[in-house]
């Protein structure tokens, strides 16, 4: 059973926006067995999102559909929908009381015009409810073809996505297993990796496919397994990860389930009641915020200090006067002396903390573009190394972020 | 004139990397007046690559493929289009050397036999040289049919698109000119803007196209104009914008080009020679990270402080714990202590500070999830607001991040 993505929106096509919604349906289909045979983004144009239905619903047994269903005058999935089910709208009197209802308690006002006609939909449509927003989602079957049209706001989305979509695919079909497992590995360049694993890649299962996706320094090693067993898929992946081990498992930084590697982190500090304190130059706020992301971060985080100019280095972080002038501020004295000081301002059991220059232009330091040390402290010390991480701004942020988050899990899991 | 973007990888698929890459690509072909029809992305299989490719070719006269070409045995793009060109792989000496010094200097080893294939390319392709990676990019004819294929690591990609693809482009081709402009308003729904501008909207010349954004908080409202005469399309927009101000002017916080709030913050403060220091407590360091993302923040950031934990606000930012313990620590009046500390601590003119609980759960202090306080410091004062924003972890963060910029953008224009 395969199912495809349309997002439909001239802000997608222009580069406005980036299209987030399908990676998400994609995974939530994933989940439950679905695989999604083709994303496509589509332009606000009736004949466009026509053509777009036809070569799906040609393809694909489901058709999952975002985008275009706000109330204004450019949004016009719901009438093209209507017109290729040869459907006609009609008032919806359930989702005209959620909008009256919405008006009422959010904007103390009557319903508009404009969004009374939120409430028509196709005549043939199962409404899903949107509880978070103004436009109902809308199921729509043609033979054995299922057609799935939800709105493009990211999180009014995610909750039909949540509660209606897939509960309700769920409930009415069976479908193959899917199983993925993700190993982390870094330092090793993809093509290397491939050398050292190549018999074993060769003898995988034929149900079992290998995927390399390297990004900033890490290479993920993706297995995926499809068919009608679970407990099949799982002995055969398990019994394969434990070969993957045996070749490279001393490159293998952890495995993720949608983890991150702060998850990683966010994990052993929590299991281990231990605490963590930022210092940050170059990376902004980054490590924080990536910290912060993860719910549950106030059992480990006790907070940061961004010390982006050289005198907030001294004056807040109390980094010496005489330490920058002699070893500059992108050095390891200074990185070390600042994973040192925001522990103790802290008190936290463990520290990181980052000085370097990210371009484009040089700082106030005489070190290259890209030139940046990371410094971690521990209750067992400190210690700081040197990393050259290219000359482009936003990698060279993340992949030191990336950097800190590894060198923390190695120190932290000496403890 | 119209291009499609076609991006290749089971792991877009399966919703495990979201595509930035087409979103990049359409910014910079709309950018030189070329406008994206479709985007797609395909697994990598080379029955779906061929139908993609003969999909994009039936509709646009620019093809530009990503993804698929690395050298592992799930990248198998090269061979699809070869085999799509009815072509052979031959290999390219100026390939073969880049890559034997990328070996040579980056790894310090031979090339390996694996990487040693990344020369090869099809015979009738021009190779585009990819400085930052193995993969070199290809530009193959077809009759009027142009097909670019890049590799599907963004920074490599990038770096293709901008030396290679688009001054080609620009050289080799008459195109049609793309105008945008784009409004950023707040504070007001899109079905209220909509009803408020209808007239106007209505009576809009019919190569000028009218989009809403909406997105936490904010509508983008976005002109499209399209044409032979670039003065034409400048004068129509230019007068258009000038009804638009008249009919909603109180509520247009800025214009975007390609610029974020942030952005115009710093435009403003970079412009008056002023600096900021921030103290984040549940944004965790988005609002630094997002102000240190954009080049040329030291002329103006001095830094900022993540206290996350309320021992944090008292001994980092020296927050009265009486005052905590009065009022509770997501209070306007906390929320305008650690603004006036951070400010005095920083020696900077202005500060913002925020407050709140993000959760799941409830934090340090009994305000309910959602309910924030964002402080503004300025040489003439301080004051904090409260603030509702629903019930979304990373929504919560993320308006309230919004929300303070515009604070602080309204703040610093009374100086």
């Amino acid at each position: 059973m395969f199912a495809e993505i349309i997002t439909i929106g001239d802000e997608i096509l222009i580069g406005q926006i980036i299209d987030t919604n399908s990676a998400y349906i994609a995974q939530e289909l994933n989940k439950i067995g679905i695989s999604v045979f083709q994303i496509s983004s589509v332009q606000d144009n009736k004949d466009h999102i026509l053509l777009a239905l036809k070569e799906a619903e040609s393809r694909a047994d489901i058709i999952i559909v975002t985008g275009g269903l706000g109330p204004t005058k450019d949004d016009i999935t719901k009438f093209t929908i209507c017109e290729y089910f040869g459907d006609t709208l009609v008032q919806d009197t359930e989702v005209l009381r959620h909008l009256e209802d919405l008006f009422k308690n959010y904007f103390s006002a009557p319903i508009s015009e404009i969004n009374r006609k939120q409430a028509l939909v196709p005549s043939k449509a199962i409404v899903l409810k949107n509880e978070f927003g103004t436009a109902p989602g809308m199921w729509l079957e043609k033979g054995d073809k299922i057609f799935v049209s939800l709105p493009g706001v990211p999180f009014e989305m995610k909750g039909l996505m949540l509660n209606e979509v897939i509960p309700k695919l769920l409930r009415d079909f069976k479908r193959e297993y899917i199983l993925h497992k993700t190993f982390i590995t870094y330092g090793v360049g993809e093509s290397t990796i491939a050398e050292k694993i190549a018999t074993w890649e060769d003898g995988l299962p034929n149900f079992i496919k290998l995927a390399y996706l390297p990004n900033l320094g890490m290479v993920r090693l993706r297995l995926t397994a499809k068919g009608g067993d679970n407990t099949v898929l799982d002995k055969a992946v398990e019994a394969e990860s434990k070969k993957l081990y045996g070749l490279i498992g001393d490159i293998i930084y952890g495995e993720e389930d949608g983890d991150s590697l702060e998850g990683l982190v966010a994990k052993v500090m929590t299991q281990k009641g231990m605490t963590l304190a930022i210092a940050e130059s170059f990376t902004g706020g980054k490590i924080a915020q990536q910290i912060t992301a993860i719910p549950g971060a106030s059992a480990y985080f006790k907070g940061g200090i961004v010390s982006y100019a050289t005198e907030t280095k001294i004056e807040v972080l109390h980094v010496a006067p005489e330490l920058v002038k002699k070893h500059s501020v992108v050095s390891k004295e200074v990185a070390e002396s600042m994973a040192i000081n925001v522990r103790k301002m802290m008190k936290s059991d463990f520290a990181i903390a980052t000085t370097g220059n990210a371009g484009p232009t040089k700082g106030d330091s005489d070190a290259d573009v890209g030139s940046v040390f990371i410094a971690i402290a521990s209750p067992s010390g400190v210690s700081a190394q040197r990393f050259t991480m290219g000359n482009h701004r936003e990698r060279i942020v993340q992949k030191s972020v990336n950097k800190a988050f590894e060198l923390l899990q190695k120190e932290i899991l000496k403890f």
